[in-house]
Parts: structure tokens; C-alpha cells; sequence
């Protein structure tokens, strides 16, 4: 069941740069301290104040693909290298907060399912119930060469290979330990109960696991599942497991289109429209007045690294866009079948926009490298006052997003800022809580802390009795 | 350089049933909580308190072997099953500790060398240099089977297994990152120097991994290096890696043994005596005469779970001694290979010690499964007063035992009452330190942050600059 207000998430990586680079060369931006555990502790008690549902953590396990030939862009920029594991900084932040959920992205590729199952039902007795897991299959060449692949599995593969994963792990969490398996009754001695804990026998394509599943259940048994494919297959590997999907879309038509399109496929494999929600990725510009956001909104432009926006996007799309000036027309870098729609969607932009446009500037021109790593470092921003942000987040909610996975400029300064300013404004129209629901974060989010029965996880229910 | 002092390690897991089974009964016993953070991080407060060293957490991913033809004992004891991930709850102590070291146990067939890798050098960065790893490479079948293989390899091809391992592991910590390679310079806006971070690009027989590390150098780099194999095989490993073993010697004069036997090994591969450090595993029954510490005692061996201290050695040397009474004379129950060691130790133990023997018992008798579970239960017990455990602990001392690795009974209570009574009596004979050395755990052990130059693992540095 939807709830009227949206839920709030942060969307945060265990590195320097995650998604707005250049920005940790201001000195107010905290984010360089990421390998401490008092920034993140820190950072959590801000999003609690402000009754945000997630600390979401994404990740990868590989560097990008070369920028200019090779990764050193990437290190200049600090642009998710270094990358440290998000999954061992949890417990610290669980044990300094009591309601915040902690989402944590691991790709199949990383960790054995059984490990992984253990280390997440570990961790979600650690915290009570707030644990969420991001499902990826990682579409980094070097990941995969890092965990002994040649290269990666070709798309749709990948998601087969997700498909056995969360197989594994769903028949650890919801079979594996039957209810009131663990007693502990001192009196008689027995710490659990043999006959309803069982080996889950699972033999499949890539794993052969025996079990049983070394931990008793937790309180959510299988975490929060989110997962952000947006292709064919990414939407349809979502309509069947995932509870939240996180999706980047340029305005709330283009989101309306495409949670429409994916609740369809929801509710063809069987389940309610509403079994996933849909968080949008958004960064905010925060005035007083209009005015100030348009400046603070200019100043952050100039902050950003553009040809770091440009290597990100890059190195996520495979498509070497580096080694030429910002200046150079971006229609001589390639026409490739993989650059063609990135150059055609900068050209109609600049040709649109006046935004994209620099003074003396005529509205014809050619786009350049430059245009694109201003229109990566826009995409998906919100500008203005309290109060016009709230307008536009009531927009998206009209358009069927149910919360905002919150981008930082800066670390823990965009948060504080939000918490602060907007949070108290969203509040007092009903589209932000005041106070947590009760219990595990599946309870606060769906009302129960077990996913639900038309799930496929829950068909290994008893399966091993 | 050894310090007068001993060192101490507290040996726990993440379970309720560790090593003395059958005290979880007790209504003082904690260790049912082990689901919980707070019940670790109020240990580890107990610890710091105490200036102990470690945290050292053992670890299994499988059942132990068969009992009495099945896993039925394991759960009922609670005997390492449920076996939680230790890895994710070392922050939440680190968080709320600030000198303990936290050692975790992990085996090579549990993770990949290369996520594992990452994983401990962010919990390195997250705890200031309070890392150490027990390598581990997994004894039981069950375990080997809920990661994919057909069985174990076999034990000398586990150590092989291990090198490789270690291996990978060391050029990542030791030789991806050279020194000064975070920058982090605003001014320049140059996070990282791309000339000093370098894919390692390692190619063995079952890892291929092509790197850069996706961690910044931490503070210790490689983590400290516990081992605890005692066999041929094992003691040459610990030789070439280990910076401390965990052994198990039945007196100072074995342990003695043991110790020189290990420190020739050591020599041997180039390093120095002292570069392996040992501790060995005792618990303790404290009275504050010797009557009350003898009442104590008996108190002890009435709460132990016979059976269950039977079925650990079962499951840990892989022969099945269940479904027999208690009372089953040993020698009827198998004369195999396996078992004939085993037998024949209880019964000397019988024939010679009255402590063994129960009234109206002859010297003479045949040994019985009570005898064994017994004899296992005393096992490493150290009983007396404070001041006649500090003179045994002198003694341990003397036959060149570094450190005390606190086998417990219940938690907290075993620590709090060996911290409390104790520890001020080994203060007084500067047998404990009072206060921590500054630094990493490494710069307390052995003085400097980074393994020494005689370390493999030092062969990594600047090998692929």
C-alpha cells in the first residue's frame, strides 16, 4: 500500500567521487574522509534527524572502463577509486542509530551466495531488522577480470546468472530454518530445535550449496531487495524480486512511462503493483529565495569536473569519450553505434536549451565535450527554494515515485542542507515523515517484516521441511 | 623483540557454544545473545578495560562432522550452529573501543582473495589499525560443500591453496598502492597519483586477479597474521606467514616443544625467532582461596555437556564417537585409525590421574565417553587463586609463551572476573601491561605499522611500480 508522503534515501558510496565529481576539492566537502567510521556515523545521525528511510550505499568492485586509454582520470578524480566495501561499515553505523535502513549493493560476481546469505542475515540481527540489498551483476570489464573472468558474461546472461543467485540465497533465508527453530531453553537444554532446521540441497547451473544456512532467522529473514537495471531484462529481473528499484529518469513523465511499464510486468509475474516502489535519483540546489539557488546553482556548475562527468559516464556506458580537449565538437569523437545517441541527445539539448549555452554563443553550434559533462553534472537536479522543491518533489509523487534516493554534492553539507531546510517544509504538507513506523524497516516500508507471500522468495517457505 | 609482559586474547565466536559446551545453560551465561551488537561491544569494553590485546573471533562455515550419524547434537548444543559472520560486527566494536584489536577468522574457501582483500583493508582504515586475520583454510566436509566442492582437498594441497591465497592477498595490500599514492590535494584537484597505483595482474593455479586494490593503503597494510595449524604442514606455514599461532599444548613443557620446534621452522625461512609470536589457549576457574576455586571447578564440570565436548572432537577430527552412552566403555566403540589415538590417550589419562576416576571407581577400569568428555572439558584449565594463576601464567611465560588467548566459560562473565581479579595481580608482577602501547595493533605487538622486511609479504613492495 502506498504511503501519501515519499520516503527518503541517501544515496552515498563508500569513496571520494560518486556521482557529482570535482566536488571534494571544496573545502567544506567531507566526502575525503570516507575511510573513517566517524563520517559515516556521523553522516547517519543526520539522515535519522531528518527521518530519511535509507542510507543507501552503492558500489562497484572494479575500476570503469579507460578514460583517454587508461584509469588514470579515474584516480585523479578520485571517481570511485579508491572504492571501499560498504558491507563491514554497517555495524557501526547500526549501532549508533535505531531506525535508519542500510542498503548495501553486492554484485554476484563478488561473493559466493552462501557467504553473502550469512554475512546479510548477520548483519540484519545486528541491526534489528534495517538491512536492504542492492542486486547487481556488474558491468565493469576489470570486476570481472578481478574475480578470475576473462571478461563479463554477455547482458541477458547476467541476469541469468542473478536469477540462480538469489535462488541460493532466497532458499537460505526463507527454507532453510523453519519458525521457533532457534529455542535456546535453558531448562531442557535444547538450544534449537533439529527438526526444523534443514539442508537446502541446491544444485544448479554455476553453485552447488548443501547448507544449511549457518544463521537463525532474522527479523526481516530476506533483506529489502532494490535493484536499478533499467534495460529490458533489468526491468523484468526487477517485476520479479525486487521491492524497490531505483531509476534515474530526466523528469516525472519520463518516470510515469517507464514505472508504469514495469508495474505491468510486476503484476504479469503475479504480483500487486504496489509489492515495488520506485525511487528517483535527484541532487538539490537549495535557495532562500530563487535567486540564491540560481547563484548557488551557478557555483556549483563551476565546481564540478566536467571531463569527470564525462569519464564516468564513459566508463559506465563502455564508450571511450577521453583524451580530447572540452572544447572539441563531440560529433568528430566517434560515431559509433555506442557514442550516436549520446551526441545526438547533447546536440538537441544544446540546440533546445538556452541553458546549455554559454554567452556569445549561438544556438546552432556544434555540442562539445563540454556540453555533455554539463548536461551529466544537471541531470536529475532540483533547484530552488524550500518551498519550489517541495512543488516539484509533489510532482514526481503525482507521477508515481515513491521516494527520492537524495544525491550529494557534498558530504555530510547536502544532507545537513536538506534535513534542515527542506525536510521541515515537505513535513508540514504530509510528503515526508515525521516519525519512523515501528520495527524492521520492511515493517516501516510495506508493514511487514517478512517479504510477502507472492514473492518468490516465499516459496521456500517450508520447502525443506 | 619479546616484552616481559604476556600478552592476552580473548576466544570467542560468533555462537552461543564455543568451546565449553553446556554452559549457555547457566542463567548467567550471555553468550545466547550473540545475535546482538550490544553483547559485543559490552565485551569488548570489558576487554579494553582489562588492556587486553585481541578480540580474536574463530569462525567455521559448515557443520562439523556427523555425530551419532548427523548434525542433530550440533543444533541442540548449540555447538557453532548458528555460526554468525564475524567480519560484519567488527566495526560496531571498533566504533566503541579504542586500542582493542580485532582479529577475524576467515577461511580461504569462504571468499575470494580479492574482495576478501578489500574487505579487511577498509575494516583496517575503519578501526585505525586494529586488524588481524586468522587464515584459515576450513577443515569439514559440510563447509566445502556449501561453497560448490565435491569434498576437501586434501591437507597439504589446503596449505598450497593457502599460499596462493596469500599471496594474492599480499600484492594487493603490500604492492598496488605505493606510499603517497592518496593524495587527496585540493589545490591540484589530484585525489589519487596515477603512477603509483598498479594492477598486479596475478595468474596462479586457482586465482586470477588483475587489480589495481581498491583500497588506499591502510594503516598496518597487511593485517596482523594469526595461524593455528599444528601439523607439519601447518607449523611450516605458520612459519613462512604467521606473525602469531594460536596452539593448544597440554603444559608449558609441550608448549616449550612446540615453540622451538616453530621458531627452528621460522629461522629456516629467513625470518627472525621472535617474528611469530605464540598464544595459548587456557581457561580459567578463579577463587579467591584455593577451596573456593576447587568448589568452582566441580561446579564447572557439572555444567559441562559431556556429550557435547564428545561431539566436538568428534566433528573436528572427523570420527564419529556418538550415539553411545556415556558410560560406553571407549575401547568398544572403535579401533580404527582415527579413533585408537584418542582411545588410548583417555585411558592412560584414566589409569594414572584420580581426578579422572569417580567414587567407588577402580584405577583400572576402561576408559568411557564420560571420561573423554571430560578429559576434553579440563583440557588447558588453569584453577586457583589469582595469585597461583599468576605463578602458572609465570610459568607459560617461561617456556616462551607469548600470549594467553582467554578460552571463556560464560560471556561476559569469564572476562569480567578474570579482568577484575586477575589482570591487577599480572599488572603488579608486570606479567600484563597496564597500559596499551600507542598505535596500530602491529605497532603494539612488534613495534613498527607495516610487516617486517623479512615478511613475503614485503617481496610485494614497489614489485610492479
Amino acid at each position: 500500500m502506498p504511503t501519501p508522503h515519499l520516503h527518503f534515501s541517501a544515496f552515498v558510496m563508500n569513496t571520494t567521487s560518486h556521482i557529482l565529481q570535482g566536488l571534494w576539492r571544496r573545502p567544506d566537502a567531507g566526502q575525503t574522509d570516507f575511510n573513517s567510521l566517524e563520517h559515516w556515523v556521523a553522516l547517519a545521525k543526520v539522515l535519522e534527524r531528518g527521518r530519511f528511510d535509507f542510507i543507501f550505499f552503492a558500489d562497484v568492485v572494479g575500476l570503469y572502463g579507460d578514460y583517454g586509454g587508461s584509469y588514470e582520470k579515474y584516480v585523479q578524480a578520485g571517481l570511485q577509486i579508491p572504492s571501499n566495501d560498504p558491507s563491514v561499515i554497517a555495524s557501526a553505523i547500526a549501532y549508533n542509530t535505531t531506525d535508519l535502513g542500510i542498503a548495501i549493493t553486492s554484485s554476484v560476481i563478488q561473493d559466493h551466495p552462501f557467504n553473502f546469505a550469512r554475512k546479510i542475515s548477520t548483519l540484519d540481527h545486528a541491526t534489528n531488522g534495517r538491512i536492504a540489498w542492492n542486486i547487481v551483476t556488474s558491468a565493469l570489464e576489470n570486476a570481472a577480470r578481478n574475480f578470475g573472468y576473462d571478461g563479463l558474461e554477455e547482458h541477458d546472461e547476467r541476469y541469468r546468472w542473478a536469477d540462480e543467485y538469489v535462488d541460493v540465497t532466497y532458499k537460505l533465508w526463507e527454507g532453510s530454518w523453519d519458525d521457533g527453530a532457534l529455542l535456546q531453553d535453558r531448562a531442557r537444554g535444547l538450544h534449537g530445535d533439529f527438526a526444523k532446521i534443514h539442508k537446502i540441497n541446491h544444485v544448479g547451473k554455476r553453485y552447488r550449496v548443501e547448507g544449511p544456512h549457518l544463521v537463525a532467522p532474522s527479523p526481516q529473514r530476506t533483506p529489502i531487495l532494490f535493484q536499478a537495471g533499467s534495460s529490458t531484462a533489468g526491468r523484468d529481473f526487477a517485476a520479479r524480486h525486487a521491492e524497490a528499484q531505483f531509476i534515474i529518469s530526466p523528469g516525472p513523465e519520463q518516470a510515469r512511462d517507464l514505472i508504469e511499464d514495469t508495474r505491468r510486468r510486476v503484476v504479469a509475474t503475479g504480483r500487486k503493483r504496489d509489492d515495488l516502489k520506485f525511487f528517483q535519483g535527484l541532487h538539490f540546489v537549495i535557495g532562500s529565495t530563487e535567486e540564491e539557488a540560481r547563484r548557488k546553482e551557478i557555483e556549483l556548475d563551476e565546481a564540478i569536473d566536467l571531463d569527470g562527468m564525462v569519464a564516468h559516464l564513459s566508463g559506465a556506458v563502455g564508450v571511450d569519450f577521453g583524451g580530447h580537449d572540452l572544447d572539441a565538437p563531440l560529433g568528430d569523437i566517434g560515431n559509433t553505434d555506442g557514442t550516436r545517441s549520446i551526441v545526438e541527445w547533447v546536440q538537441e539539448s544544446v540546440s533546445r536549451r538556452a541553458g546549455a549555452q554559454r554567452p556569445g554563443e549561438s544556438p546552432g553550434r556544434a555540442a562539445t565535450v563540454r556540453d555533455l559533462g554539463l548536461l551529466q553534472g544537471r541531470n536529475s537536479r532540483v533547484v530552488g527554494t524550500p518551498e519550489s522543491i517541495a512543488d516539484q518533489l509533489q510532482r514526481w509523487r503525482d507521477a508515481g515515485v515513491d521516494g527520492i534516493n537524495v544525491v550529494n554534492a557534498t558530504i555530510p553539507g547536502s544532507y545537513v542542507e536538506f534535513v534542515e531546510h527542506v525536510i521541515p517544509v515537505l513535513q508540514d504538507r504530509g510528503l515526508a515523515q515525521r516519525e519512523y513506523a515501528p520495527g524492521s524497516t520492511r515493517a516501516k516500508l510495506f508493514g511487514t517484516d517478512l517479504i510477502n507471500e507472492r514473492h518468490p522468495a516465499a516459496q521456500y517457505r517450508g520447502a525443506f521441511s
